[in-house]
C-alpha cells in the first residue's frame, strides 16, 4: 500500500541517529576458554586474536570452578537439556527445588523463588507487589538498575524516586504518604556502573518507622560479600531487615538465572501472580544445577572472595601510580572514566587491537551522557602478568591520548 | 511500627481466595530420564514415583537428541558455564551469533535476535516497537499470549483487540484507524490452550490493505511445522510476509531461550532499544549451542515431525473411541475438557497417584474460567504401550467421575 508508515525507513534512521551520537553497541564476538580465562577469543570477521577480557561479570571465575561444570554435565547426562515446560506445567525438577532451598537458606529466608534471570526477577517481583498491594507507593534509588524501574513502570502503582543512597530524601518523602498504605522500598547494594554502596542500614532504620517493606538487589554482591555469600546485607548483619533480598546466578555465580528470598507468604504470592513468573518456560535443569554448585561452594569457601578483593585493591593502587582516573568507591568495580562515547571506544578499540585486552567501552544509556567509562572487573583469575599487561597498555594509552586529545575529540 | 500495612497478612489472604477458588498452583517435582523420557521420577516429600509424563512442551523429546547433549557437553567444556556479561559487555560469544544467523535461515529472514526466554523476547519486542514507532497502535487477537499482552501494555501505544482469529473483525477495526499512522498486528500461529491455527494468509491480506506490520508468535510452531520446522508461516509459504516472527527454543527445540527473525534494520532497532535484551545477562553458551543443534537437527530431519502427528492422531481417534470429550483442532494440542477446576484437579491427582500419569490441571488464569482442562501433548518418544496405559487411566476415570460426579462437584 501507498503512503503507509515506512517501518524500515523509521528503524534505519533511528539507528543512524544513535551511530551520530556514538552511542551504536557493537558486540565483540567472544569465545572464552575454559581453564583459561581470563582467556579468550575474539572474532571479528575472518580474524582471530587473543586476548584477556577485563570486563566480565564473572567475578570470581565461578563459570570455569569444576564443581560448576560437573554438577552442569551430570545434571544434563540425567535429565537431559531442558526444563521442558513452564514451573507449573511440567518445568519443576529438582534441581529447581534444591536451587530454591539452598537461596533460601544463604539469605536466611523461609523461601525463594526462580527466575529466569535477575532482570526478569526485578520485573515480575515488583511490578506484581507494587500493583496487587492495594494503592501501594514505591520508593526508588535515582540510581536503580533497568530492570526495577520497568517493573514499578509495569505496576502502574504511584512511584516517587528518592536520591540515589540519600536515607534522609527517602525520609522527606515517606513522611508525606498517608499512613497506612503499603510502601516499597527498592534499592541495590552496591551500584553497577559506579560501584558505590548503599546505607542498607540506615535505609532500613527509616523504612520501618513508615511501615515499609524493603526491597534489595544484591545483583552485584551474592557470592561476593558476607562470610557465606549472601552479599552486603549478609556482611553487615542485616538480612533480616529486608523484605526481599534479589539475586542473580549469572554474575558471580557464573551461569544464568534470577531469584528473590522472602517469607513464604511473600514468594508464594509472587509465585502465584507473576505473569513474568507463571507464562515461561523453567530454566534447564543443568543451568540450575551449575548455578546450586556455584552458591554452595561460596558458602564455605572463602578464598575466591579474599583474592578477588585483593586483586582489585592491586589494580586499583597501580592505576593510581600512574594517574590514571577511576572512581573512588568501597567495591569491587574500577569505572575509569573518560566521558566521551568515541574517545571511550577509540581506547577500547585499540586495547583490543594492539593489546588484546578487551574492556567494553559503556556509554549512554547505561550511563549518562557525559560519564562515559572503561568499567574494569578483576577477578582472581587474573594473574599478575595480566595485570601488568593491562597497566601498560592503559598507561601507553592515556599518553597517546593525552597527545591525540584534540583530533580524538574532533573525531 | 503500629497501625502500618500487613504485608503478610495481605499476601496470606490472597492465598487463601486462591486455594477456596481451586486455582492455587502445586508444582509437582519431576527428575525427567535422559533417553527413558516421557519417563520421569516424581519426588512428593519422601515418596518417589516414576511417572510418564503427557503435558510437556518438549514436543518432539529433543531435549534428549544426543546431537543437543553433545553440543551443549562440548560448548560447557571449551567456555564454560554462563557468558559472564550482558551482551554488550563480554557477554556475546560465537555460539550467540552462530544460533542467531541459523534462526535467521531458518525463517528466511536477514536477521534473528536471541532473548533469555520466548516471554522475553514478545515482551520487549512489542514493547519497544509499540513504544517507539511514533503514534503507533496495536492490533492484538483476542487470545494473545501474556507475554505479548505485558509488552504492549508495557509500551502504553493504544491498543485494540480483534476477535480471536477473526481477519473481517481485524478488517472493520484496521479501517477506522487514521492513514499512515505506524499499526501492529500482533497475534500467534498455533494457540498454546486451544491449539486452533491462525488464519494467517488473510491477516496479512488485511494488515497489508492497511499498511500494518506484522508480528507473529510462533512459539507452539517452530520445529513442528514446515518443511524445515520454520513453523506455520514456512508451511504455508508465508515467511515474506510477517514482518516480524517470534520463537522460542524452549519447547519444541527443548532448551530454553526466545527470538525474532526479521529484516537487519528491524533487528537492530530492537537490539539497540529494548531494555529487557540490553539489561540482562546473555544466556549461557551451551544453551545457545544446544538449541542451534536442534534447530540445525529439525532443518533436515523429518521423522520427528511425521512421528509426532501419527501420535497425536492416534491418541485423539483412541479419545473419540472411548468418548472422551476434547477440543477438535488441526495441531498437535489435545485440550481434554474439564470444566471445574477441582475436578480438574482431582483428575491429575489420581493419574498421577494410581496410574503413574502426570498430566498438570489446567486452570484459571491460565485459561478462562469454566474451560479448566488437561492438555495433552503426544510425543514421537510415547510409545504404543504408553499411549494404551493413559487411554485404560482415562477411561477408567472417567468412569469414576461419571459415577462419582455429584460428590466431586460439591467437594
Ligand atoms: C543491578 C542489576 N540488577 C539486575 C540485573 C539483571 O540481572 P541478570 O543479568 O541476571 O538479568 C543487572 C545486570 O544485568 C544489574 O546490574
Ligand atoms: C504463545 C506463547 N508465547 C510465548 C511463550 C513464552 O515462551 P518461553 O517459554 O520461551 O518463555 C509461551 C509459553 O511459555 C507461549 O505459549
Amino acid at each position: 500500500m501507498d503512503g503507509g508508515f515506512d517501518y524500515q525507513a523509521f528503524a534505519a534512521s533511528q539507528l543512524n541517529d544513535l551511530k551520530d551520537a556514538g552511542n551504536y553497541r557493537y558486540f565483540a564476538d567472544l569465545e572464552r576458554a575454559r581453564g583459561a580465562y581470563p582467556k579468550a577469543e575474539n572474532r571479528d570477521g575472518d580474524a582471530r586474536r587473543d586476548v584477556s577480557v577485563w570486563c566480565s561479570n564473572d567475578y570470581l571465575g565461578m563459570g570455569q570452578h569444576p564443581d560448576v561444570i560437573a554438577a552442569m554435565h551430570a545434571t544434563l547426562d540425567r535429565t537431559g537439556a531442558g526444563a521442558g515446560g513452564t514451573r507449573n506445567i511440567s518445568g519443576t525438577t529438582h534441581a529447581h527445588v534444591d536451587l530454591e532451598a539452598e537461596l533460601a537458606d544463604l539469605h536466611g529466608k523461609q523461601a525463594a523463588l526462580l527466575f529466569t534471570s535477575g532482570y526478569v526477577s526485578n520485573w515480575a517481583s515488583l511490578g506484581t507487589l507494587a500493583a496487587r498491594l492495594p494503592d501501594c507507593v514505591v520508593l526508588s534509588d535515582a540510581g536503580n538498575h533497568a530492570s526495577m524501574i520497568e517493573g514499578i513502570r509495569h505496576s502502574r502503582a504511584e512511584k516517587r524516586i528518592f536520591k540515589h543512597n540519600d536515607p534522609e530524601d527517602l525520609e522527606r518523602q515517606l513522611a508525606s504518604i498517608k499512613p497506612g498504605r503499603p510502601i516499597i522500598v527498592a534499592f541495590e547494594s552496591v551500584y553497577s556502573m559506579d560501584g558505590d554502596i548503599a546505607p542498607i542500614a540506615e535505609i532500613c532504620d527509616v523504612a520501618e518507622r513508615y511501615g515499609a517493606m524493603t526491597y534489595l538487589d544484591e545483583v552485584h554482591a551474592v557470592g561476593l560479600y558476607g562470610p557465606r555469600g549472601g552479599g552486603i546485607a549478609e556482611r553487615e548483619g542485616l538480612m533480616d531487615r529486608l523484605t526481599v533480598i534479589e539475586g542473580t546466578l549469572g554474575k558471580a555465580y557464573g551461569v544464568m538465572g534470577g531469584y528473590i528470598a522472602a517469607s513464604a507468604e511473600i514468594v508464594d504470592f509472587v509465585r502465584s501472580f507473576a505473569s513474568g513468573f507463571i507464562f515461561t518456560t523453567a530454566i534447564p535443569p543443568a543451568v540450575a544445577a551449575g548455578a546450586c554448585a556455584a552458591v554452595r561452594h561460596l558458602k564455605t569457601s572463602d578464598v575466591e572472595r579474599a583474592a578477588h578483593q585483593a586483586r582489585v585493591a592491586e589494580v586499583r593502587g597501580r592505576l593510581d601510580q600512574i594517574g590514571i582516573p577511576h572512581l573512588e568507591n568501597d567495591s569491587h568495580i574500577i569505572p575509569v572514566m573518560v566521558g566521551d562515547p568515541n574517545k571511550c571506544r577509540f581506547i577500547s578499540d585499540e586495547l583490543m587491537r594492539r593489546f588484546g585486552i578487551y574492556i567494553q567501552p559503556i556509554n549512554y544509556p547505561t550511563v549518562p551522557k557525559g560519564t562515559e567509562r572503561l568499567r574494569i572487573t578483576p577477578s582472581p583469575v587474573h594473574s599478575a602478568a595480566d595485570i601488568d599487561a593491562l597497566v601498560a597498555a592503559l598507561e601507553d594509552l592515556w599518553a597517546q591520548c593525552n597527545i591525540a586529545r584534540v583530533p580524538l575529540a574532533a573525531q
